[in-house]
């Protein structure tokens, strides 16, 4: 029996399930796309200024992702892009919403093997599309696993402080797993949170950061989310 | 004092705020950019179609609006359409995300006479758009009166059960207020709850139900906001 309850939040797209490799896809698409019109770097460069734009009035996701690739698409051709072609990224992006879901690495076993044990309260904690992500995590056949899903607009320190006041969660109790510093660890610890940050290959450019998470004891890094099971016994034995 | 607290949940669009009005003009607009193609019953018949053939995948709101409105109008003008129009139908949807937050009559006056009293818990229960609903809540200057805000993406009998369970609400101490029959009223009144139905004068085809509500003595059918206190006092004395 550990010595105490931990809360253990886990952030959902490449931590739980694929994500980004999906997006990339899509961009590599959408590249082609617009291939007779301008390189793919200038694509690229276009289609992150116009969703960085719109980030504020559509937020994240895929429906707020192909309203902005329609409307990079029609600037970068100068409006010579066809119906048809829109009609294909309209097709694309709901392509996307029904993609298979799939499971990182050892993400069901070691989920399983952390319910049973029912000392600790599983959490989800994701931002994005609401129908879409609660859609994710039921495709998934994860959703016995968590005690409540989160999904949030933002993923930021007033987002997290909410959180913990509504589910009375003190932050030495609560620790956070995901890839993004800049949603899932940062901000976690500087409310007195533990975090722990499982890279993933790919990251969206707007989720990258710079800063460097203090050394204060509370920040883990792993190598893959098999090695939670170990740092849960850890902490709680604390 | 009254003789029990209850927990008083508010439906959003078209209960604290003007909603349809808006999706109304933009209806006529799209109407209008499609007039030279189909007449204006044809062109309204087909939007609805593809927004209900999209609701699954999309979920409500603007940006599935406006994604489905792209879709019906490259369908009806046969590819047609010019890249110009599709991002005038964008800007339009822009324009819907950004419009003023116009309350209905009395909504202000009301919240504020319900909150000192202190004795119930008022909760914003809403569906759609994450940031959308949370945005146009913060502009609506009613964010301080409430306790919880539930964005949901459907407002269905199982999701009203899980957030009776999650706010340990007990039915008989619930009331819910809006102006849907099918998502605010019938779904709450089956859970054993009480209802207050407010109608507004336009409804989205999507809500309409011929159910009629059980005359159970929970269901109470209202012509304003306004009268909400007088019969949150009766409530409260039984």
């Amino acid at each position: 029996m550990p010595a105490r309850e931990l809360t253990i939040g886990f952030d959902a797209d490449d931590t739980l399930w694929h994500n980004e490799t999906v997006f990339a896809a899509m961009h590599a698409r959408f590249g082609k796309l617009l291939a007779h019109h301008h390189d793919a770097a200038t694509v690229e460069r276009e289609l992150l200024a116009t969703e960085l734009r719109n980030l504020e009035c559509y937020g994240y996701g895929v429906k707020s992702f192909t309203l902005s690739a329609i409307e990079t698409a029609i600037h970068l051709s100068s409006g010579q892009i066809s119906a048809a072609e829109i009609q294909h990224l309209i097709d694309l992006g709901r392509g996307m919403l029904a993609h298979p879901v799939e499971l990182l690495d050892g993400v069901a076993e070691t989920l399983a093997g952390l319910t049973p044990a029912g000392a600790h309260r599983l959490l989800v904690i994701t931002k994005g599309d609401l129908r879409d992500q609660q859609s994710k995590l039921a495709r998934s056949g994860l959703a016995d696993h968590f005690d409540e899903v989160e999904v949030l607009a933002e993923k930021d320190r007033a987002a997290y402080a909410a959180i913990l006041r509504r589910h009375g969660i003190a932050p030495e109790n609560f620790l956070m797993v995901g890839n993004s510093m800049k949603s899932d660890i940062l901000p976690v610890l500087a409310l007195g949170g533990s975090a722990a940050h499982i890279p993933y290959p790919l990251m969206w450019l707007h989720e990258q950061t710079a800063e460097v998470p203090p050394a204060n004891g509370r920040y883990f890094e792993l190598n893959s989310l098999r090695d939670l099971p170990a740092l849960v016994a850890t902490l709680a034995a604390l």
